[in-house]
């Protein structure tokens, strides 16, 4: 399929050298709002603004990926993905040839998992999810939409990450958890009982801080 | 072989799928004990009580895996493990096809190594061990029977981790220390010296603590 | 390629055995100062000194692999790497088969990429580092040459690592920060914000504390 990829920055990029070299998709251009259009092409390809990305790429030919990271708790990946959606482009899902996935995999739309990333049996990945390399979701865990794991993130057996929630570089979700949607989970923190919405929830064991108001 | 699994929890049917899906084995039923025989069918398996396992999968057609958890300090998994043995099972071992191992790979019995676990050369692992997905065993470490390590817990080179050991989610255990028998090493743990037996350590670097009643 | 792996305790057995059952070159023996020189052989191949080597393996039939952990921050690695180039050695470089990498893999020589370890496209490593198994280097990151990444240590997208850095089992080093030439990051440390040269950092945040003369 042909891909358009929404960010221009080193992640988009990242996402532009997998998808070309591990995947069937073939990505054609970049988007990004018309106000962040500094250059007009990227990695050879033309960079198009959205607001317009009808008139270059339509949705009845080209696909789109959202590859942005965990900018506003996820919001604004969140927010081009359901614009992406209402103006009709079908949206892509990258699973790496090298990630650890069994037959069973449950996984939503414009998800991304990447290489040496594992995902169990019985685990649920919802829409629009981002999980990084050497990521970690053990059996009958369910990660909701929006969700954005850092490297190395492990979420134990049966536990929940609600949607929007982030997951920091080697943090650790214990087995049963839920964690409630819109958490952030900083780096190397180990969550080891259930959380509120929207927290900060930071060290060994996590414990709950203001979030920040800029997040 | 045909397999009768010990165990009717998620985590039995963890191993349920990941034997049909990756292994020459094929599962035939479970079994509990008869207290906990609550349902007659899992996975359209018969569950039938451990007490009368002969009269429905005889040891000589039949091998058994153990696959419990660490409750009671993987206590409760190495009684289990005496018993089938006693009656006369063999007891199967896994590898996933996924984990990383070597040509040289020492395992025991009722062994299970799951996907994205790395074990080094030079390294062993005993029997009854339950290596989960992502955790790391490095050369020249020795890990002894009934050990449970959980996702992406960690032993170094030379380390020595004693029979019926827990190393926790993420738990990070450096090279050449000890970890006395029956420790329980808390998630997310670091333990940079020996320990002593039947220990609890939690935090980073790890600090012993009393062990509860009811582990 | 015949190889003399320098050094003779496990760390070298770990590398004969990786090399011999998973590279295309052949270990023909091992070297050390005549100091340690203690054995005449080690599986079964000559251990010859150092500072004869060319009697025995002279450097233009044979190459040579520096195979020394993070002893005095890496610096012994460094000074028999230089030597061995003075003495006209070819180094070689190896990438494990089970190493998660990228066909724009840039990595220099006598490196040791080992086993489920991850690097990710447009990361870039130096000469003569060890990334050991399971240890995580995403995009954009640069390691510089000299580094000890011991096991599962991630560093995330953009970082930059200065030569001679020794990072610790399970360390992680957020995306974006620079951590200055010869720090030692012990284990389980989390590194958020850049560091000043040669020091040493403990702890979830990591802090600065004197180093040891005797590292």
């Amino acid at each position: 399929m042909k891909v358009v990829i929404f960010g221009a920055e080193q992640f988009a990029s990242l996402a532009w050298y997998v998808l070309t070299h591990d995947s069937s998709h073939e990505v054609v251009g970049f988007t990004v709002d018309a106000a962040w259009c500094h250059t007009s092409t990227k990695h050879d390809l033309p960079v198009v603004p959205f607001e317009r990305l009808e008139q270059y790429f339509p949705p009845k030919e080209y696909a789109l990926l959202i590859s942005l990271g965990w900018t506003r708790c996820n919001g604004l990946r969140a927010a081009k993905y359901a614009e992406g959606k209402m103006r009709d482009y079908s949206l892509v899902t990258y699973v790496s040839s090298r990630a650890v996935v069994w037959p069973d995999l449950q996984v939503g739309e414009n998800s991304m998992i990447y290489e040496g990333a594992i995902v169990e049996p019985f685990a649920r990945i919802g829409s629009n999810c981002i999980l990084r390399n050497g990521c970690n979701v053990a059996h009958h865990a369910v990660i909701g939409d929006h969700v954005f794991m850092a490297a190395q993130a492990v979420v134990a057996g049966g536990a929940t990450v609600g949607e929007r929630c982030f997951l920091g570089l080697n943090s650790t979700i214990r087995d049963g958890v839920t964690v409630a949607p819109g958490c952030f989970v900083a780096a190397g923190a180990l969550v080891t009982t259930d959380t509120e919405p929207d927290g900060l929830y930071v060290g060994v064991p996590a414990r709950r801080r203001p979030l920040p108001q800029d997040l």
